[in-house]
């Protein structure tokens, strides 16, 4: 089963200022070599179900390994068994509507 | 690890009523073994990482399976390695203040 | 326009334990005289869109003159136009399908 | 106070096509001179607390209007007292901590 999540990771208890967190979670998911777009409040990733939350649990780990005492996380899942769609997909399909009517 | 998780099915394409998948969902976590708490917008979910992630999917599988061709989730993870924690502690702390400042 | 929500504050900047911020956002409610039901992963609120979103900004202004200074809120919003339905609504719904299917 | 928001709106009740609802609301920033940027899952917006959450209401109130008979949606909602940040700066600030330690 294919999926696509945004996944959005906040240490707690190690000030606010979270940059090299999210930054090792960008290698986790490089290294897991899985498609990945960081924007200004989480990431997108695509890929195959146990791959992607194999590589949240990796995320998790990681930044307990680096020193956050806890984490809370939000992630948003989305799949669909009537047809493939990738992320870009999603996009240009927003994008063809506000063509069309903007 | 252990994880708190709130888990949001949200089955799309299955039109405005979607308690009966939401139900599916229980039954699959106490099929499971996990605690679990049902709430208004989502259930709370206690156990070991492997498992709870296991039966997350399970809930997708399930919901597609009754026939809902497209599945958007909104999932909270909590993790923490600094002492263990439940989902009863959790509520009890914020009572104890409600109750000495209140 | 009616709408149920889900809030989860996570004050950031200020260690790991954060129930008493939590709980002066129960007192926000309690003082805006809104439906609310905490759980272990958030806060269930009922009411009107304008009171419900003026309580969640009461609660971020709060939280930072308590001496956070940094937040990440998870909100989920939902509303309704077909009908109207409470969060005990939701619940009983799918608690019939239990009763029913279990 | 100034707010990064993640808005993530699903259309309940209308099938699994949902692009011309997302169409709507981009709209609906643009309309309303705000900062936002589409990603696969979501939007990110940045500006004033009171015009990003008027403009959710609006993305609400649209959605209804075109047919929509039920909405849920994910919001994030990110505020900081101590510094100013914006959209661009949090990516910025990832990226320079992947190109340091990559």
């Amino acid at each position: 089963m294919n999926v696509i999540v945004d996944l959005c990771v906040v240490p707690m208890g190690v000030g606010v200022s979270v940059s090299r967190y999210v930054a090792a979670c960008q290698r986790v998911l490089q290294e897991a070599g899985l498609d990945h777009t960081l924007h200004a409040y989480g990431t997108n990733i695509e890929g195959e179900w146990d791959a992607v939350f194999a590589a949240v649990k990796t995320c998790h780990e990681t930044i307990h390994r680096m020193g956050a005492p806890r984490i809370a996380t939000t992630l948003k899942i989305g799949t669909r068994v009537d047809r493939h769609q990738t992320m870009a997909d999603k996009i240009q399909s927003v994008a063809e509507k506000l063509d069309v009517q903007g």
